[in-house]
């Protein structure tokens, strides 16, 4: 089994000086609470996927300073000896609240609850940003490209181009939970149960004296799991056909093809060309697989010019998110409450003002059982049906919330005292849930442009605290 | 010592699909020749710097499938016994060349060259992909960074946004390839001695009752490293006349502040008066630092409006790479030679046409020692001062050598029988010749935005059998 052994040194130093510094202040056992959350919501879409929260706990329940690690901290000739004393003892025991991986959350919503000790809940900043935007990210782009791809498959292997071979497993983790059914990545095979899938590149075609030739010996190779790459020289004039000769060999012998793989070209157009050869030839279970620089916006513009695949490839655009409004989750963690006092950054921008204290994450959800909208209220307050709420933005806007609504709190306590209190579920489960909310959206959160933005609102309690701070603030300024 | 342990199934399956089909068809040990190369400089820029020599060849020289990914991968179904029982005892026996890191390449230039037996090279092409894009990816934006930073030092600080933790442990790595000096990433400091830095964050202050409290905690906690962040309020109005208090009180108690980071508004505005502040105060060694979603783009705007800043923190757009033109580099493995026949991959596009054979990488260098252009040539070609060489794009397009030039061979043999022969230079010195290197580029290829293309040609030896390559499959296919 994998054991990624992440080091507890994964971490900005910053987190490891203000530790210090509260330390030596007597500080550092002040019950704390942070909130990790993200501002916008990624590829310019309307929703993102929560995703690395079994990754995460793993983390922080095993997080231990070595010898070797207090060693290196002590060379650097910065911190006390009591305090790298207190490192070598450190252990977290915070309680952490979460919604389950697979959970479409908006922004401004919290992903992730730390509260606890002031000096270990700041400790674990770093590497659950790390964890959780990453895994996010790819997530979210997952359920893009599954959402538009309808009944075809999608494939990942972008492992060659993904930020390293960690880059590589976590994008293949990730994909799953957004929707993705397989991966290209052995590795990921191996340590997450992945599906894995692949046959042959062009290297394999010009090993051989021709075309024919490779196709051939593949396919004598894999008889029942036959898919021939048909573009390395010329796809409709000779891929295809000899494809179709190997098909029939193998249809002689007992065997069928499974399909062909088009890696170039106009593959809306292609795809339909190779369907119908394949149709009129008797091959009308040969499946198309399709690959190519593809993300959401070319499956999608291939599926509405009639394209014909049923299995899309894709690499570098989910792997590594590259790409308009992509390649980076930009969550946040943020004190907002310290020693029973609410806690908010002012900003002259409200909509980077934070969201003080500790609060709930309710959905609201409609008689017939899909998404109205999402209510951040204080995690004592009560909210009801037809309550009056806000937009965290502009404070001004106000609504009441429908009169017939029932409320799902997202957030679930997942670690108590450093300790994971409840089993993650499968990737498969996480991906089952994922695609099921995502269908409950409002009509339009899918579009991938200008898609229906989901309304997060504030509750009259958190309005009210938010107000109250800003102003004891701004009384402190004039 | 940090061992990344890599598993030999860091892989897309269709590597040992081929492997296996080689096998059984007695293929496995015909000699083959791949070049990985890329077809874009990244980033619209004219260069990229190589980076990720010494991972891939740690890689490559452990390279064991243990009795546990021998299971797994029986357990997929698809191998055969022979075939499993050949991986038991594999081992990657091939002859590596590459440039060292640090080295200033071009598109469609071989950054890396493995010959040996077919099914081995074969094998570590998603590896060495995975391994090679991210790095070089990386060190060239931290080299366009780093070039625009000028004397202003630049310190990375991505971990948080990057792909996971090993990716961000390779960003900080290949950061210093290309000239960053320091990282706020810990365990990058431990594993690859990489300076650290870092002093606090706004939860540092909102943790005290008011910001001159947490300044005064903080110099007091590091009276010798204290960099004060003084934006959590009002930059100019609180943090600045708090930092210029606890500045002049730590002077009282003999100590120097060391500086204060501004991260959010106008940075050259801010910086500038707050460098105006410092002087006047009597602390001109203070030190400014700047953070807030920089690129290469921002911290140029900063440098033309004269900004102030003495180093700036680049996080997510280093780290990741997100942004225009990046986020991943295309890097390809392709066949160019196989069973002593130089092999093309063909296309209808020349650009994409790959170069065959064997070949070695020539920077053409003028009388003072400047770089003038790239000639790819057979291995066993020579090229002479004055000798015609064509563009590979368009082939029409010949020209001149000069008539008074060097040529350096950039390539060395690094790996021989799958052993490292020659020890990997320290990141310090592969920082320093990379910085060397791109003064010697032609004047303005260092420029952001429509640099100086520099030229890459190729050698008549190149251009002949390329073109005989084509003619013979165009002869087939009309």
């Amino acid at each position: 089994m994998y054991d990624p052994g992440y080091s507890p040194l994964l971490t900005d130093l910053y987190e490891l000086t203000m530790m210090a510094g509260y330390h030596e202040k007597g500080m550092h056992e002040k019950n704390a609470v942070f909130d990790l959350f993200f501002r916008k919501n990624p590829f310019e879409g309307s929703y993102a996927v929560f995703a690395g929260l079994e990754p995460a706990l793993a983390y922080l329940s095993r997080l231990r300073f070595s010898a070797a690690d207090i060693n290196y901290l002590a060379g650097l000739g910065i911190f006390k000896k009591s305090f790298l004393d207190y490192l070598a003892v450190f252990r977290f025991r915070c309680r952490v609240s979460a919604p389950p991986e697979g959970t479409v959350m908006f922004a401004n919503e919290p992903l992730m609850t730390v509260e606890g000790k002031l000096a270990e809940a700041q400790l674990v900043e770093t590497a659950l940003l790390n964890l959780i935007n990453f895994q996010t990210l790819v997530a979210t782009k997952a359920a893009r490209i599954t959402s538009v791809a309808g009944k075809a498959e999608v494939l990942e292997f972008g492992l060659r181009r993904a930020h390293g071979p960690d880059g590589g497993l976590g994008a293949a983790r990730a994909a799953c939970v957004g929707g993705v059914r397989s991966t290209s990545n052995v590795w990921a095979g191996q340590v997450f149960g992945i599906p894995v899938r692949g046959t042959h590149a062009h290297s394999w075609i010009m090993s051989f004296a021709d075309e024919l030739s490779a196709f051939r010996a593949y396919a004598d190779c894999f008889p029942d799991s036959c898919i021939l790459l048909i573009d390395t020289y010329d796809t409709l004039r000779s891929g295809l056909p000899n494809a179709l000769t190997v098909a029939r060999e193998l249809r002689d012998k007992g065997h069928d093809i499974v399909g062909v793989r088009l890696d170039s070209g106009d593959l809306a157009y292609l795809s339909k060309k190779v369907r119908e050869a394949f149709d009129r030839e008797g091959f009308p279970k040969a499946r198309i697989v399709a690959s190519s620089e593809l993300d959401e916006f070319i499956i999608d513009s291939i599926g509405n010019e009639g394209g014909k695949v049923d299995v899309y490839g894709v690499g570098t655009r989910l792997a590594t998110c590259a790409g308009e409004g992509g390649g980076a989750l930009g969550g946040v963690y943020k004190l907002v409450r310290v020693d029973d006092e609410p806690k908010l950054k002012v900003t002259s921008d409200l909509a980077k003002a934070t969201l003080p204290d500790r609060k709930k994450v309710l959905r609201v959800i409609d008689p017939q059982g899909n998404f109205d909208m999402d209510v951040l209220c204080l995690a004592e307050e009560t909210v009801a049906p037809g309550d009056v709420v806000y937009n965290p933005a502009a404070p001004e806007e106000k609504k009441r919330l429908p009169a017939a609504c029932r409320f799902a709190e997202l957030h679930r306590l997942v670690m108590d005292n450093g300790e994971i209190i409840r089993p993650c579920p499968s990737l498969a489960e996480s991906a089952d849930y994922c695609r099921k909310q995502l269908q409950k959206l409002p009509e339009g959160s899918l579009r991938l442009t200008n898609p229906h933005r989901y309304k997060v609102a504030m509750s009259r309690g958190i309005h009210d605290l938010r107000s109250r701070l800003i102003a004891a603030y701004e009384r402190f300024f004039v």
